[in-house]
């Protein structure tokens, strides 16, 4: 076999075989076939696409690039969810420990910020002591038992797609439908799940603008992840505003332990919860989605979600104590209020920019070598629909100083839209794919 | 500007503006931009192509690479030929000093085999002592002092066009009209001609196999050669079988010569004198063409084209006397013929296997390292069309040694077709476009 005929094969739009593609990424992975021929072939999947079958079989060559962990019992459904990123999506915090108490097993693998869109393991890391970086035993270990853990993906795990990732960013062919899933899946499936639920993030605040590109990217997951013998199912959801009350890391974390002591917005709770009855339909728990409601409903009402929680944190060797009352949190230099400048209803939230600003604050990270700052952020006391008075506080600013709070008032005036006409508030779950 | 933007910029089909195709370019050959990023253009520019203005512009930066030739007169056209090759093309050979010898300056820029085609360097090596290798001012004096020369590409000439055509090389993509355009042009225009007229050869021993993709090509050289501000027109002609009665280096080269002295195959003959006549036109030294065949056909049959011939090879410092008498001329270790097995009609020639067959016998290389043996070739007493009779000699076998001339002669029994019915000879010039 022969690199560049494999090359001129997918650029004539032909269909890889399962040794051309075992060949040509084996062979990358020992620098007999060097960078320049991977971008060529990453800019001709990029136009000319692959299916699920070839999208299957490279992800399952990235995964073997690397360790994975396997679970000792075989018959067990292990269940992970993946969200595309969005502003202020804190759904796995609540989620793995609540679908974990409902007696399901979650090897949740998670990511740090990318662009705009916050990252799971940035907002844990605000917990003092939390390790996101738990070895691939401790990893197994914790979801044993405890049920569930979140952690980072760690060297071993799929070295191929970092490679190959990076390369990607240099070339412009990251927004590539079938190299986004065979990145995606090779990470999340090397970390044990048998079953994964997508939370699709569609909106102006998500990499997905709209329900087509957003279905289309749901349908490609869950075909890729059937033709690699997994069960997958999908929720869309909408991202046209930050999810909850909060954005920015340490806000997020303290908003998500609210959801989990019972005190949830509506919006992160509705769709924490319709996640969660996927997840538990999907481990096989449940039979029925008003049954699975039922427990999740019990689960977090009676604290249990909570305690594992906390379970899940000790795990991870966090220190939940500055949580504990709100008098122990610590604070950002500079909290301000924006206020509206007129009367009328709350219309558009300019999503992402919102997360940019975010990150410029120092929530997020523009290089790699940049350290967040865990106590930066945003609380959103009004969302979309919401009617506003002249003078009442819509976001509250958790700056770094009060400059750098100034200038965040400031850009806010063009990222929130006030109008005079009623406003419905966003639909949360906009399609459900299985 | 930015490596990721314009490649983006072009993998969605935009055209590419001046500014963005020198950054690129003028990027890369100071290794700010990697070979990884400009593989990943190569594939976006294969796949979404480019139009006239942006290859012109991609073949003036390549030009810019190295230095160029510019010529003493400048209201004077100069004229170079270029054939994308065949099996027996010796035209060049012929035409160069022909047309001088009308009084066009003919600065010709050459280059060696490439796949199953014959070089023209590499047939003007079989003249002993005759050096290929001129520097470019060496080049510039005996265009002015001879009226022609033909040399190949020195290390200054487009540097860029090198780096690039290697780079395609391993990143299948070579075949792609623009990046074809810009890598013949880019030569071509920096040894300082105004004016070019191609020999597009089509047919099975060509790279374009059909017309329709030869007149592609034309188009695209005359539109990308217009865009620079250069004057091209292009003849198609046909390469179903090797042109002449030789293939093989030093055989060639004394067909060449031959044909200077009067006695010229007809197809040899008619493409010479229909390419020589669009280069008359060209260099405005007849206005039409009967007059310019006329005044061709005078320099040929006066001596003045052979005359020429010989102080052309004389400034390259070639010495013509093993071809002064047939018995001079050094043969290969074994001659042999091939003969017919059956009466009939010449039907076809595998051409392309023909070239290759004789790159097999020594007379082309298959790596970089190769070295020419100059005497191996075929010669045919034979074209498409003719009769032939049972153990009748169709072709001549000039062999390294007894066991090659034999394993030739059972090769040609797959590459020669007779068959019973009568068959028209190709017609030669099947297009000429302006």
């Amino acid at each position: 076999m022969n690199a560049v005929e494999i090359i001129a094969k997918k650029r004539n739009g032909q269909k890889l075989c399962s040794d051309e593609i075992s060949f040509f990424i084996g062979a990358y992975l020992k620098d007999d076939i060097k960078d320049y021929q991977m971008s060529a072939l990453f800019m001709a999947i990029y136009l000319k696409g692959m299916d699920f079958e070839e999208t299957g079989r490279l992800t399952e060559i990235m995964l073997k690039s690397g360790e994975s962990i396997i679970f000792p019992e075989p018959n067990r459904i292990y269940v992970d969810k993946h969200s595309t990123g969005g502003v202020g999506d804190k759904v796995s915090l609540i989620l793995a420990p609540l679908v974990a108490s409902c007696g399901v097993k979650v090897p949740m693998l998670s990511g740090r910020g990318l662009g705009h869109t916050g990252g799971t393991l940035d907002k844990l890391e605000s917990i003092p002591g939390y390790r996101t970086n738990l070895s691939i035993d401790e990893f197994r270990r914790g979801v044993e038992k405890i049920g569930c853990v979140i952690s980072g993906q760690t060297p071993q795990i799929a070295p191929a797609d970092r490679m190959m990732y990076a390369l990607r960013d240099v070339t412009a062919t990251v927004e590539s439908i079938p190299l986004i899933c065979s990145s995606i899946l090779s990470k999340k499936f090397a970390a044990g799940p048998n079953s994964l639920v997508f939370d699709i993030k569609c909106g102006n605040g998500a990499f997905m603008k709209d329900i087509k590109s957003a279905q289309s990217l749901a349908e490609n997951l869950i075909g890729v992840g059937k033709a690699m013998g997994k069960s997958a199912r999908a929720l869309i959801t909408d991202m046209n505003q930050p999810l909850g009350y909060t954005a920015g890391n340490l806000l997020e974390v303290a908003e998500a332990i609210d959801a989990l002591r019972g005190e949830c917005s509506p919006d992160l709770c509705q769709v924490t919860m319709e996640i969660g009855v996927e997840m538990l339909l999907e481990a096989g728990i449940e039979e029925n989605r008003d049954e699975a409601k039922n427990l999740l409903e019990k689960k977090l009402g009676d604290g249990s979600a909570y305690e594992r929680f906390e379970k899940m944190v000790a795990f991870q060797e966090g220190n939940l104590s500055i949580f504990e009352k709100p008098s122990r949190l610590p604070t950002a230099g500079s909290v301000i209020e924006y206020k509206a400048l007129g009367d009328g209803y709350l219309q558009e939230f300019k999503t992402a920019s919102v997360g940019r600003l975010i990150v410029d604050m120092g929530g997020g990270r523009k290089t790699i070598d940049d350290i967040i700052d865990p106590l930066v952020g945003l609380k959103f006391y009004k969302k979309i629909g919401d009617k506003v008075s002249s003078g009442e506080p819509i976001v509250g600013i958790h700056a770094k100083d009060q400059s750098q709070a100034e200038m965040v008032s400031q850009r806010l005036t063009e990222l929130i839209q006030i109008g005079p006409e009623e406003f419905d508030s966003p639909v949360l779950i906009k399609k459900r794919i299985a």
